[in-house]
C-alpha cells in the first residue's frame, strides 16, 4: 500500500497547526486574560479561522486543550522524582521554586486558578481541566503529608494548597514578591503544627 | 431666590442613574467577570448608554467607580470597632466571617482580587483602586500585629492577606469550601509562632 504525500503530510501538518494555536492560546490568554479573542489567537499562531475551526469547535475547547498541553509539559515546580528528597522536603522544594519564579515581570500567578477565577462558570470545559489539574497537585500534597506522618493529611493538602493559590495570586498581581520566604516560611510553619516531618 | 423643578431634581436624577449603574457594574462584573458588556450593564441597571457616557467616559472608570462604591460601605468582614475584641480576636473575627461567607453559591471570592486577576493590567484604573483598598487591608493586619505585639508586623500581615487572598479564591472558585475553619485555624497556628497574641 502506498500513501500519497498529501495523506502523508496532512496528519503532520494538522498537528503543527494545533500545536501552534495551542500555544499561542496558552501565552495570549495567560496574559491578557480568557477574554483574548479568536482572530488575535489566530494571528499569532499564523493559523487561518478556517483551519482553527477545522481543529477547535469554541474558543472554551481550545482553552481547555491548552491546558491539558501546559499540564503534560514537566513542571519546575516538581521536584526531580528521584532526587533523594524527604517527602517534606518535596513540599518545600515546590513552594520554593514558587517563590523563584513570582518576581518575573511575566509572571501572572498559576494559570489553572487564573483560568477559574476568570471565567467564573465551573461547568466550562477549561474551568473543568483546570480544576482537575489542581486536584492533582492537592493529592501530591497529600501524598506527601501522608508519607511525612501528618495526623490529618487531607487537612494539610488543602492548607498547602491554599497557601499555594494565595501566593501565585497576589505574586502575579504584583501584590507581592514572596521575597524573604514568604511563602515557603509559612509552609514550615504549618507543617511543624501538623506533625509533618 | 427659587429653584425650578428641573433644576432641583436634576442632581438627584443623576445620582440616582450613576447609583443603579454602578450597582449593575458590582453585580454583573462580580457574577460574570470584567468582560460584562456595557450593553448588559445599561441594561440591568435601566439606564441608556447616553446617560452612562455622560457620567462615565469608559468601563473601566466604571468598574474602578463601582469598587469605590462597594469598599465605602460596611464590610462585613471586619469586626465592630468598639466590640471590645483583643488584637488577635479582631484578626480571627476576619477569617472566621470570611469562612462563614465562603460556602455561598454566590460567592465567587474577594472582589478587588478577582478584579486584579482578570484586568492583568496594575495600570487600569480599576486594578489601581483594588490595589489600593487591598493594602489598607494589609496595614490593617499589620497595625493589629503591632498592638499584638509582632516582632515582625509586616511580614505577619503579608501572611494573613496571603491567607486571605487564597481562602478567598478558593472558595470564589469553588474548590473549598473553608469548612473546619481551615483558614482561621491556619491563621491561629501563624500567629501563634509569629508571638501575637
Amino acid at each position: 500500500m502506498t500513501q500519497t504525500p498529501t495523506a502523508s503530510t496532512e496528519p503532520t501538518a494538522a498537528a503543527g497547526t494545533r500545536e501552534r494555536l495551542l500555544e499561542a492560546v496558552a501565552t495570549l490568554s495567560y496574559r491578557d486574560g480568557v477574554s483574548v479573542g479568536v482572530d488575535a489567537l489566530c494571528k499569532a499562531a499564523g493559523v487561518s479561522k478556517r483551519s482553527m475551526y477545522k481543529l477547535f469547535s469554541t474558543k472554551d475547547e481550545m482553552l481547555a486543550a491548552s491546558l491539558e498541553r501546559r499540564a503534560a509539559q514537566p513542571s519546575a515546580l516538581l521536584p526531580p522524582a528521584d532526587g533523594g528528597l524527604s517527602p517534606r522536603e518535596q513540599i518545600m522544594y515546590v513552594f520554593e521554586r514558587a517563590e523563584e519564579i513570582a518576581p518575573s515581570p511575566e509572571y501572572r500567578g498559576c494559570p489553572y486558578l487564573a483560568m477559574q477565577v476568570e471565567l467564573k462558570d465551573a461547568e466550562n470545559p477549561a474551568s473543568q481541566v483546570a480544576a482537575r489539574i489542581k486536584r492533582e497537585l492537592q493529592r501530591y500534597f497529600e501524598e506527601l503529608a501522608r508519607q511525612g506522618g501528618a495526623e490529618d493529611p487531607q487537612r494539610v493538602a488543602r492548607q498547602l494548597i491554599l497557601v499555594f493559590d494565595g501566593a501565585s495570586a497576589r505574586a502575579g498581581i504584583g501584590a507581592d514578591s514572596l521575597e524573604g520566604h514568604l511563602a515557603s516560611a509559612m509552609v514550615s510553619t504549618l507543617l511543624d503544627a501538623a506533625g509533618v516531618h
